[in-house]
């Protein structure tokens, strides 16, 4: 697209309010705009990269059999009473809210009970599952405070997935391929070197949960890391007799900060039994069905992989998530047009900087928005142009085909 | 997709309550499931219709210039209250719900508000203008009553385009540019030979707004439509001077009933000088920004094409907004692997019948789900398949090869 007809502009500074890095450079850069706290509107950059995110954690969760629904956020408190998780006392981040005729709904922060329910119309026998549901769709959660940008926020899209099972070991079985699945997310949004699974509390039906927490010194969560095995503990379960069950020694374990971007959870038939969710099995039965659940936040990702890809200029966006691939920047003396549409024609996703601005700018908005190639064509490229990779120092003279190559 | 996969099952009946002919086939064919009145969770099958709706509507948003964003649901009252739409006294359809310091919040029924605010810090000179900023984003209605299906519900997917532009003639321009779009839209989900573009009341800063309104026994809308012209006015403008005024005769108008499928109206300056939106022009001089807005809801698109587009046996679904372009039914006899291979491989969308269901079933759930390709292999069909085409009565004895061919 042209720089030009893009409607934001980058911005020198941001409310001192905001301290994280993903907060600053993200709106410095275009990508979001903060409502009020803990509220981002996605501009056009932005939406580009969540879509980026969202369409790879998708692919993964086609790879495992998930089905793809879209639920509602308006939900209906009968259903909720019946697992204990309606009143404020037990879940405090509901946001709540009422029909004209004074009935109390809420707005889902998280769809375990509605799917369970929705599901228990459709399944009936063993022949029925397994099944794995997913979504992506808005969250909402009242957060005492919101901070760290787009990290913890109260309205943030999720992709949740339910599985639905007939025992523990299909439980099981499934369990690990999820897992399988999130680290190939993690990877592909070039989070890979940084996430560890991390085991952490299980609740009520499980010893232990899973996280998938990113090392970043402005994280949130404390870990305990075995760079080794790349298996962590979580803070809340770091206890001699864990780490002996988990086969890990202390003296491995590093203590680092992190992000949690990912977690998930073996749910028993807690959800099942309370919402009438039971399949007959081979010998006739009736049976609880076995749940798990498993959540990504794609805009945390995106917040996350700026707070562990940056420096003093800006963002450094990896390849498969970055809101384009080359940003071709066009300078006095010099003409792009005609290769900006070549890129185009190659299937090539530009940005391109045809705007009347100085140099100096051009080069510091290039550094701010991050994209990975830049290229620039001006009077002194002649016929050539000049392609720099961000967060690299090596700029490169080159033929417009040898850049095709390239960058394809 | 194999169908002995997908979750859903086809429902012999629904709920008596649900009157609507969309409610009814399009629970009991699996597109949706619902929660509780006028809130409904979209199921594999209705999701990938609503997909292909969005996508059909994002390619023309983005031909006439549009910028995807994503905006939030949660509104700040503040915002609001700048253009007196706060106070529910004067928009009776808010829903409301509160921080945990007791700050009220809304859930967006609409987004000039926020929009504008958020463009008032990019908007600075007439160089800045022309804008046409857009997203897909839930909005949430406190209807006093739900109704006919997806026609009328509290929650739902809305295209919602606003324009920005630097005077009358800049909107008058792309006002009809879009209208030009909306028309194609509704022409390519099928809806074509029976939208029509309607006069209707224009509120405030305008004489008349437009509404697309799709001609069908069930609407809820009446309209008076002259079908030469292919012009219609709705009953609310329907007067002597107005007629006049458009050049409409009330001998040539038949009054119908309709569904309202797309509004669009011209805004004027009402929101961007309460929201302090505003340019420097050539001169110097600060002018307020003029808008517009464009909304077209794809869940409600959903919903009239199946009341449109249907017989006794279920929905008949239009090529583009089909969940899949071929039904391919295995029945005793018959192995439809290979073929079903083949057909992914060209590229076709597949629902792949390989159920252990008896022919009438599987025959009387084709109709019902309404895939516009059926192609039964059997023991009857040898080394051919027989193709018929949902809504028709001919079936065809065809080769492999020619059926790739038909249903490319």
């Amino acid at each position: 697209m042209r720089q030009s007809e893009l409607f934001t502009k980058t911005l020198k500074t941001v409310s001192a309010e905001e301290q994280s890095i993903n907060a600053r450079l993200l709106e410095r850069g275009g990508f979001v705009y903060k409502n009020f706290a803990g509220v981002y509107s996605y501009l056009p950059l932005g939406l580009r990269v969540l879509n980026k995110i969202t369409g790879i954690i998708r692919e993964e969760m086609n790879a495992i059999g998930g089905q793809e629904t879209m639920l509602n956020s308006l939900q209906d408190p009968e259903v909720w009473k019946r697992t204990n998780r309606w009143s404020d006392n037990e879940v405090d981040i509901w946001f709540k809210t009422k029909l004209k005729n004074d009935t109390e709904l809420g707005l889902g922060y998280t769809h375990e009970e509605p799917l369970a329910e929705l599901l228990s119309h459709y399944v009936n026998s063993y022949k029925d599952l397994p099944l794995y549901v997913y979504q992506f769709q808005t969250k909402f959660r009242n957060e005492l405070r919101a901070k760290s940008g787009l990290l913890r926020v109260r309205e943030f899209l999720m992709k949740d997935l339910y599985s639905f099972t007939r025992n523990e070991e299909e439980l099981a079985e499934f369990y690990e391929q999820a897992v399988g699945a999130y680290l190939k997310v993690f990877k592909q949004v070039g989070l890979g070197d940084v996430t560890y699974r991390t085991f952490a509390s299980g609740g009520v039906f499980s010893k232990f949960s899973d996280e998938f927490q990113t090392v970043c010194e402005s994280g949130e969560d404390t870990i305990y890391l075995d760079k080794v095995t790349k298996i962590a503990v979580n803070k809340e379960v770091y206890k001699d007799e864990v780490l002996t069950e988990l086969g890990l020694k202390k003296s491995d374990l590093e203590e680092v900060k992190s992000i949690e971007v990912g977690n998930i959870f073996k749910l028993g038939t807690r959800f099942s039994e309370a919402l009438g969710l039971a399949f007959t099995d081979e010998k006739g039965q009736k049976q609880p069905v076995v749940m798990g659940s498993y959540g990504i936040g794609p805009g945390r990702v995106m917040g996350t992989v700026v707070e562990v890809s940056s420096d003093d200029k800006g963002i450094i966006w990896p390849e498969n998530v970055a809101p384009f691939s080359v940003h071709l920047i066009e300078l006095p003396g010099g003409d792009a047009k005609e290769l900006y549409s070549a890129l185009l024609e190659a299937g090539i996703e530009v940005l391109f900087d045809d705007r009347d601005a100085s140099p100096g700018e051009k080069f510091a908005d290039s550094d701010l928005i991050g994209i990975p190639w830049r290229v620039v064509v001006s009077k002194k490229t002649g016929d050539k142009v000049e392609v720099k990779r961000r967060g690299d120092t090596v700029v490169k003279l080159i033929s417009q085909t040898e850049l095709l190559k390239l960058v394809k």
